[in-house]
């Protein structure tokens, strides 16, 4: 299958690209080639679709189910009871309209952590984005053993969508216990499989580490070999500069998640210390349950103008940089040719409708799309070399909307 | 001129509203009350348009002009140099397009303060908005000196339109001296004016006029009485608990405007100590040349998510009162019966297309609108009894965008 799109914006420049089978083949002016299908690129701007480096799909499910209460409190009496109740049939219509939600805000890619991982894998594979499933360790849960986890990891592996890539997951260091973490580390490293997990979310998980390790939570996890490149960490806030340097040197990853941090009064990303050190950073919108959406555009602005504010310095964090955070940043970490549109990469791309009123005048588009924009601005998603959205419209829309208000009565 | 809206959710209930004239007049379950227009509310929520308390319209011409820059490299390099090269008729289309974009995020009423105020009049009274136009008074200018201002309001409250009040808009105490700022006082007593100015946004100001005239700005204007229930201070973010007294003690207004704060690095409001001393305080985007759009939606999570993470509470700032921010709070200090919806109340709607993926499932719809939602969720908006958008749609949305574009390239 290829798709030819004329006529298209692409840092400014006019261009066609066409793309073959699930690559970018060819980007230039009046391309002669013969494609099955042409989109009209004119009024429109090309972007690499976005990446979403931590969230958790299903729980948009519990959207809006608990807001404004303190993290003990929404966390003990309300989300996880709610998450008790749900069903694998839940999670996979819950994955489902969160794929809905990305595809509309111009997420072709993300990185998810959640029960049931077989119930958003089939979710995802139907809603055609590209994922990183994690399979979750939680020591205290029968489903999250890893006996079972490595049985699991069997079952799915045969028979994946090429779009998707099983990752390990364990939660974290206050409910997987140090045996178990490094069952995944060596798990991981002989499948050659990326990890990722929650770290230094709060205060209160460093101080309960500390009292009983005698170290911070990253020291801890440096004790016995744990970080690494293959490692993805989650939040990653509360940190000091020789917690810092050790991310660093080992090339362990860090997602800044700026909404939910800010939602759930979590703290501020040191997000200056980590990138003059040297961490790669990515973006991520956290679950639902605390955001309470999946833009990430609305994520890169919340993302700069929470440093630029707590920084006392307007210049921190630009938007071409901002961007890289949900692009190239995470194509260095995930290991795949995407976050740019140039020939040879993974035909992931977004195009921007540039006549809303919000993106005029058109002095810097991405300035315009992070700070004025958003995702209602995208008009067309290509994932993997197919078309999930045209004109804003994605196939199947109304049932899932109207499969999750069912399911949200019952809970 | 009478609208009958059917079918529609307020507060989750179905009922019936209509309209007569500019006014709400009956609210009810199946309303038999013939009208001259009906409008099906069938999946669409109703909310009071929004009052964005703090803009300068005719700045849509910049967005995007110049961003992550130093406030004074901002300001000085970039922003009044092309505000220089803006003649009347930019401020004209300017206008129109702040219009535009506020009216598609259900905004309906807004406080501006810019120069050429006939022209952004001229856009309010096509485009149909409810607006408060402040007067600009600015020393070093020969269009902000008083006997102009004064001029100006004779020649332009004669034939002015009912939606729109004139206030005066002296800049700041940095470009106002005192006896203009004591004219401007007088001036508003007696022709029963509000007054906007922009107060303490940042520290820098603060010093300067605590080395000019030994006292902190609230506290130097309350030394020539300059305080009252009429004045809206726009940002007022260096405050101490003595000027926040000041300010509740004379009924002064403020408004929060913390997208823009955030951008510039300007600051963070003291929000919780201002509203425990009993101060009231709305919302404003600011101009969008630091915003950089006019969502209020998008403002009202900003406000709340910036309040919780830097005062490590998640519980401040819950949506019902930040909802307030943008309505039942602003009609307090415009005296305009508005931000409710209710039978006597001015007919300024907004309908919600509660069937975007983003706003399900529907368990708390203020939560969805603010946290998940935004303006572009808006499908129609009612001002003063007309309809200024239906099923997204306002009229001459192109030739403003047309309009706006070719402007920029001059600049």
């Amino acid at each position: 299958m290829s798709i030819l799109i004329k006529n298209v914006q692409l840092d400014g420049e006019i261009v066609d690209i066409l793309m073959e089978g699930n690559l970018i083949k060819k980007i230039g002016r009046n391309l002669s080639e013969i494609a099955a299908q042409i989109i009209n690129g004119q009024n429109k701007a090309i972007l690499p679709g976005l990446v979403n480096s931590h969230t958790h799909a299903a729980m948009t499910l519990l959207r809006g189910y608990a807001d404004d209460l303190s993290l003990k409190q929404w966390l003990k009496e309300k989300i996880w009871p709610a998450e008790a109740r749900l069903t694998k049939e839940d999670i996979y219509w819950g994955s489902k309209l969160a794929c809905l939600e990305m595809i509309k805000s111009g997420t072709t890619c993300f990185c998810d952590m959640y029960w049931e991982p077989q119930a958003t894998i089939k979710a995802v594979e139907e809603m055609g984005l590209r994922a990183f499933i994690g399979l979750l360790l939680i020591d205290f849960d029968q489903r999250g053993q890893k006996k079972f986890v490595a049985e699991q990891y069997e079952k799915l592996k045969s028979n994946l969508n090429q779009r998707i890539t099983l990752t390990l997951g364990p939660h974290s260091i206050y409910t997987v216990n140090q045996e178990n973490l490094l069952w995944a580390k060596r798990f991981a490293s002989e499948n050659n499989l990326l990890i990722q997990m929650h770290l230094s979310e709060t205060q209160e998980e460093v101080d309960s580490c500390f009292k009983q390790h005698r170290l911070r939570p990253v020291e801890y996890l440096a004790n016995f070999d744990f970080l690494g490149p293959e490692i993805i960490f989650a939040h990653a806030i509360w940190l000091n500069e020789k917690e810092i340097e050790l991310l660093a040197k080992t090339g362990s990853s860090v997602v800044y998640n700026p909404t939910s941090n800010m939602k759930l009064a979590s703290g501020i990303l040191a997000y200056q210390r980590l990138k003059n050190a040297g961490v790669n950073i990515l973006l991520g919108t956290d679950g639902v349950s605390s955001n309470n959406n999946l833009d990430l555009f609305e994520e890169m602005k919340f993302a700069a103008l929470l440093q630029k504010v707590t920084q006392f310095d307007p210049t921190i964090l630009p938007v071409k940089e901002c961007f890289n955070l949900a692009t190239f940043n995470a194509s260095q970490t995930l290991k795949l040719p995407l976050g740019k549109i140039q020939e040879g990469n993974l035909a992931d791309l977004i195009l921007i409708d540039i006549k809303q009123p919000e993106l005029v005048p058109n002095y810097n588009s991405l300035s315009n799309l992070i700070y004025a924009g958003g995702g209602s601005c995208v008009d067309t998603v290509i994932c993997d070399g197919q078309v999930l959205m045209e004109n804003r419209i994605v196939k199947g829309e109304e049932e899932i909307i109207e499969k999750c208000q069912e399911i949200s009565q019952k809970l």
